[in-house]
């Protein structure tokens, strides 16, 4: 089966397909969409244009996206959740139920400790997905994501594929 | 000219459309989107089919979107970003632009001023809008965005219609 990793965020969102077979984990491919527009109602289609584009070319059938970390800056916060909603949107009209899991949850699964830094997550993505070339941080976040999801589907359905 | 306004909300998103002519303001129609799933990804798909139908059934020319107002309610915000991620969207998709107006901008043109009272929003937009049946506080705060949104695009454009 194969699984879509999101990493949400205004100016760049990253993206992350993994095929899931049993307890084997391939990479299919990952990117980073880049929004670009005038006003924030373009930006937002073009992440949403983009990110279709991803789902239909590569026809995931499990989604997930990373729970965002709220802080005090509002203003940030919001602009994360405008991107965020365009995340939860394509996979579900797409027919997909989205899986959400904190940063945390994700560094676990993927290097074993909860604060691992990006480095270390970009490092175990590469070491899970042999071959694989990372189109950036997000791309690497992203495909952490995936992971993580196969790990809890396959926990939760007793093996995915 | 017809004009869009939005109040976006996660729970309910208000919508409302004016038409234009000159100084000369009447209403279309006016409604709230209930979001309905069961999870996140499932409730911002439904408010994105029930606003892209009323985008389709009303063929605004132009469109606007209150301006949020961030606190230090971070989860809140959150949710209030997809939801406006959703609202900022559709318009976009269907070839508009989205004009973008603060709460308290909002209030002083439909009302006179910043600081008015959701009541005295409703009454104005009544006063405003001879006729109207109001669908709740929600597709008046829209209502008062399509008003406004109107009164500053004849202001830019010397005349909207």
């Amino acid at each position: 089966m194969r699984v879509l990793g999101i990493d949400p965020g205004l100016r760049n969102l990253g993206w992350g397909v993994i095929e899931v077979q049993g307890s084997r984990l391939s990479h299919i491919a990952n990117g980073v969409c880049h929004s670009v527009g005038d006003d924030l109602g373009a930006r937002l289609l073009s992440l949403y244009e983009q990110l279709s584009d991803v789902v239909h070319r590569h026809d995931p059938q499990a989604a997930a996206v990373e729970q965002t970390f709220v802080n005090k800056d509002g203003a940030g916060t919001l602009k994360l959740g405008q991107a965020r909603g365009i995340a939860l949107l394509v996979p579900a009209q797409y027919g997909l139920t989205v899986g959400e899991y904190s940063p945390n949850r994700v560094k676990k699964t993927v290097v074993g400790v909860g604060h691992a830094a990006k480095e270390q997550v970009a490092h175990m993505v590469k070491v899970q997905l042999p071959g694989v070339v990372l189109a950036g941080p997000d791309a690497a976040d992203a495909l952490a994501v995936a992971i993580c999801h196969a790990h809890y589907g396959r926990a939760l359905a007793g093996g995915l594929a």
